[in-house]
Formats: structure tokens, C-alpha cells, sequence
């Protein structure tokens, strides 16, 4: 998506690949939203470090980087023995894979790269089928979210306020983001419309990555405290609500996601506001029976005690702001019931949550 | 209420007098809770003063500061011309008024004070007859606030787990607090029980205040982002929940309070939780006929898009936790309406909200 560099608006992916250095070049993120910058990594074990470090965050983003990282290793290997290539990819792989053991996305993307490279009689044609089966999951990642965006616009009708918690956007993925596609794809019709970001305490990625983002774009947006939705609710300042997931349950139509999206849920449901969950398919689970067995992992108290910011001196800090003698409760996730939910939207069109299981055909497709 | 103080536990009014040096002895707000201290005022203008600059802050507290500021004053008089005294008294009155020209707490205090003082027939009665009345009415806040604790101690039973958002506590009034009150009290009876404090962004009450009065208290508790309550609302994990009041509406039972309130009382309703209101009578206003027309009030927009706390090195920082380029709504209070309250607790027993009206003989005695 669009970023600002000076007067200049310029387009941009998470992760690209310059093939003519053999670099995968990645958004710095974690400067974000203080500092913009493109990092190139030289091999795959800093394009794995990378990952590890979080310098790329988010399922689509660290899959295509992996992708991109398993054809960097590939492009690196020099000789012709095609036994010796195999075992080196298989280096390379375990070491992408070791980055975020427990992510699901760099290995899908990894397999299917992988799965295409087979077809080549030789090292230098498995090399390039690498290439472009890596350019391709980053390309249909993109062309996914960009469907989100098709069908989720329908619902974002001109003058409409929506809020949103937390940051699916485009920096989570390779571009466009599942939140906030509908919202993008909305202004590419011309449509205006006023975006409220919660600030999504205790990591504040509403009022850092997602607030970044619609300041890029160009679109009307303003912070609020998670405190504050509530009240504009009851004041009927907000038409519609648009939130992420980080596991979508597919026999229930549950949705599992940042901590504070369960509140949203219940007060939009109070108001008779329209919630709805952007979705991209590869977040659904079609085993799991129900969302009280999800497991909710309690982070670190610090996120709870304190906050990172710049100081007016321009310093990166973390301030500590309770109580130095108390502790915290730091539970990163909620589960939101499918009656909460209005619809859900997927690249394959908008779902009622109990209706993902009888669409499951399509949605497995 | 407790303040400990190196391996010390010691008792402390928010406000107090020392008649022998005619000082008012104030803690110091501000430096709570990374520091506790407290200051005297040298004469009348410095109280003003430590009112103006939020030294001290409350409903309760800034009345108790008033009126001793008023006999401060009035004590600081050399001669025995009763009018000279008079006009000198009334610039005392003034200027302690003029510190916190909204709030309606002063100037009562500062009222009740004057009335006292009249029956004394020299300067030195009625300077005698000053300190008096703000020592009463110190007094009067603290028992008020104590027959709160009385009334909602009775809802605390042992084992149970509170929610309270924001600050109504002691430090708010002379002593006990509002929404604390109940938790000493329940304390003293010998219960056990754990006490939940919300955050409260943007300002963080919860987290700084609300958590420091409960520690130096010796009460279990621990601190959670707002977006965490429904979460545990949801895991059967909270079984009450206090909050306090800004406004209370005698005729139709709604409050106003910090921004949030009304978002935990939705979600403490969708789980069949019990929600109270701990309010002195000061808040309750008979007159104004719907919360729909309270003018809420728009705070300035850095509370939301950073935050105040200690850097590692020890010193107070701002840091700008948002997106530099965005700006933030912040509305500061909410209004809650009637039906989603249990009941309001107060000096003179627990009402049902809608009950306040019918019961005004007793409440407004």
C-alpha cells in the first residue's frame, strides 16, 4: 500500500524480492510508526533472523518471506549436483521453519514452494521455479486480501464511521491486510468514511500500526481509548464494526483475537450495530469443537504495567505507569460467540458464522 | 487510611491541620504512586495553590482542603476589627473559590465553615470557631465515607473477586474513599477477597492509584487493561463490580463517571454480574432530568496518544506511544443508564437507582 516519504507517495509490499542481488527486502516494523525504512537481508539465515526478530510480523507476511527465504537459499546453492541442492534446501528449510516454530505459515508456504520446484530436470531450473512459486504465494496472498476487500467494501456505505481494534492490515500481510482491505477498496470508489482505531491496549497496535496505515492511505481515522467506543457507541457515532482473527472457528463460527474484541462484540450487539470479522481462509479451524478449549495465552505483565513510546527527546523508552508494588493479568486473546457476529468476511464472499461449516466446500477450496 | 512507609505502617489523612504552625498538610498527589510525601502550605494562597495545581484532588478532598484553608486564613489575622476581619476572611474565600472555579465541593465546605463561625463574638472566637467547623467537616467527609464501607461491606463476600475501574478512593476524600470504603470495611471483618483494577486509559487511575492505595492496604489485587474484564467476565472469573460516580441523577438514576464505566456495566450485565455504584450524597444531582443532555467533556487528545510513567533510569517521562501523524478522540466520562445498575451504595444504605427519587427526604437530610 501507499506510504509517504517527503512529498512522494509511493507503493509498497511487506516483502519483495530483488532477484538481481538475491535479497528479500522487508518493512522494518518494528521502527514503525516512528521510522519507515527497507531492510534487505543478504542470505537466508538473516532472511530467518528476520522473522525470528519480528522485523516482519503477521501470518501472510511471514509466510511469503519464508517463501522468498527458501528461493534466496536455493539461488545461493552453486554447483549442479542435484542430491547436494536437496540437502542444502532442506537446510534451508529447517532454519526458515526454526524462525517462529510454532507459526503455521511460513511451512504451508514453504511446502508449496517446494511441491513446485520438484517438476525441474535441474538445479538451475529448480532455482527459478523456486523464484517465481515464491513470487506467486506473495502475489496470491495479496490477490486474497484484495478479495476481502471486493466483498467487504459493499458494507462500508459513504459517511459511514466504523471502528476497528487492533491492526489486521496491510503490514500483517503482503498487502492490502483482511481488516483493512474493505476499507482501502472502499476509498478506491471514492467512498468517505471515518475510521476509529482503538488504541488496543496493552500493545497499542490500533494506535501505532493501524493509525500508520490510514495515515498513509490518506483516510479520515482518529484514536480512541478502548474505554471511549462504548460512549460513541451510545451516542450513535459509529455504523459499523470491523475486527480481525487470529483463529476463526469453523464448526462454530467463534472467532479468536485480540484481547478487548469480545467487549466490541457485546457493545455493538447492545446498539444494534452491525461486527463483522475479514478473514482470510487460512485462519480457519475446522477441527477445533469449541472456543472455550482454545487456549488463552497470558503474556508478559510489563505490556500491562508500562508502555513504549518516544520521549519528547526522541528516545524509544519504555515507561513503567502502575503502581511499582502491584502486578498484572495479561490475557493476549478473547473468544467472540458466532451470536455476537454478523458476518464474516472471506476472499470467497461474507459468511454468517454458523454458516462456515455447511460452506466448507468452498472455504477448503 | 495505610501508608507504608520503609517496614513502618502508618496512618494518613489525604488532608489534615497542624495548629500550632497554622499549615495544612497535603499528600502529594502528584508523585503517587512512585512517591509518597507530604507538604504544608505556609499560608491561605499556598493552599489555593496545591488545589490549583492538583496537589491534592477529589470531591471530598479539595472541600476538607478548602475548609481548612478558610481557618487558615482566618487564623492568620493579626487584629480584633471584626469588620477588618470580615473583608480579610472574604478575600481568603475568594481565592480558595478561584482555585477550582467549576468545582462546587470548595465552595460548600468554604460555606459551611463561614456559617459556623458566625455565632463568635471576637476575631479570636471566630477564628477559633473556623478551625473548628473544617475540622467537622474532615470529619463528616471521612464518617461518610466509613458508613459507605458499612453498607457495601455487606456485598464482598469472602473468596469473591471485584472489578472497580478508575480512582474512588481514599485519596479522593479525607479517608476510606467511595469505591475503596466497602473494601477496607470488608477487610477489617476479616474477609479475603481479590480486587481486579482496570487500567483506565487514558489516564491510568486504576493502574497508579486505585493499586497503590490497595498495596499499601495489603490487599490482593492485580491490574488489567480495560480490554480484559469481558475476558474474564466471560471465564466466570469476576463476581462483583464497584465503581464511582461523578454525577448521580436523583431523578432517573443514571451515572455519569470516567469514561469505561458504562462498558463494563454492559458486560457485567451479559453475565448476570452484579454492578454498584458507591457514591457520597454530594454527587447526586436533583435537578437535571435526563443523562442524555450532561455535557461530556472533550479531554486533550495527548492523554490518549501517550502515556506518563518512570523510565528505567527513574524519571518521569511522557512518551508518544501513537502514530505521529494521527489524533485521538477523548470524551472523559460516560453515562450509564439506570437499568444496567444493581444498586447504588451510600452513606445512608444501598438504593436501587430508581429508587433515589422516592427516597429523597432521607438521601438529601
Amino acid at each position: 500500500m501507499n506510504v509517504r516519504i517527503g512529498k512522494r507517495v509511493q507503493h509498497f509490499r511487506t516483502v519483495t524480492f530483488d532477484a538481481s542481488t538475491n535479497r528479500v527486502q522487508l518493512i522494518e516494523q518494528r521502527l514503525l510508526p516512528h521510522r519507515f525504512e527497507i531492510i534487505g537481508t543478504n542470505d537466508f539465515r538473516e532472511t530467518a533472523l528476520a522473522i525470528k526478530d519480528m522485523i516482519v510480523r503477521g501470518a501472510g507476511a511471514i509466510g511469503a518471506t519464508a517463501a522468498y527465504g527458501l528461493a534466496q537459499g536455493a539461488r545461493a546453492f552453486g554447483g549442479t549436483d542435484l542430491r547436494k541442492f536437496d540437502r542444502h534446501v532442506d537446510v534451508v528449510f529447517e532454519t526458515l521453519k526454526a524462525a517462529r516454530p510454532t507459526a503455521v505459515d511460513p511451512v504451508n508456504a514453504m511446502l508449496q514452494v517446494r511441491a513446485d520446484m520438484k517438476s525441474g530436470q535441474s538445479v538451475k531450473e529448480q532455482q527459478s521455479l523456486a523464484l517465481a512459486a515464491a513470487e506467486d504465494f506473495a502475489d496470491e496472498d495479496a490477490q486474497h486480501c484484495r478479495e476481502i476487500g471486493e466483498h467487504g467494501a459493499k458494507l462500508i456505505r459513504n459517511g459511514a464511521r466504523v471502528l476497528t481494534h487492533c491492526n489486521a492490515g496491510w503490514l500483517a500481510f503482503v498487502d492490502y491486510g483482511s481488516v483493512t482491505a474493505p476499507m482501502y477498496a472502499a476509498q478506491e470508489r471514492g467512498k468517505k468514511f471515518h475510521v476509529f482505531c482503538d488504541e488496543t491496549r496493552p500493545r497499542s497496535q490500533g494506535a501505532t500500526l493501524t493509525a500508520w496505515e490510514l495515515a498513509q492511505q490518506g483516510i479520515s481515522h482518529d484514536i480512541i481509548a478502548d474505554n471511549a467506543a462504548g460512549f460513541l457507541m451510545s451516542r450513535g457515532e459509529i455504523d459499523l464494526v470491523i475486527v480481525g482473527s487470529d483463529r476463526t472457528l469453523g464448526r462454530t463460527g467463534e472467532v479468536a483475537n485480540k484481547i478487548g474484541t469480545y467487549t466490541k462484540a457485546v457493545l455493538a450487539n447492545r446498539h444494534g450495530i452491525p461486527f463483522y470479522v475479514a478473514i482470510p481462509l487460512s485462519t480457519i479451524d475446522w477441527n477445533i469443537k469449541s472456543g472455550r478449549i482454545i487456549p488463552i495465552e497470558e503474556r508478559h505483565e510489563d505490556e500491562v504495567l508500562g508502555a513504549w513510546g518516544t520521549t519528547r527527546a526522541g528516545k524509544r523508552e519504555y515507561v513503567r505507569v502502575a503502581n511499582p508494588a502491584s502486578h498484572a493479568r495479561n490475557p493476549g486473546f478473547d473468544v467472540t460467540p458466532a451470536g455476537l457476529i454478523t458476518g464474516i468476511i472471506t476472499p470467497k464472499g461474507i459468511f454468517r458464522p454458523k454458516e462456515l461449516w455447511k460452506n466448507r466446500a468452498t472455504l477448503q477450496s
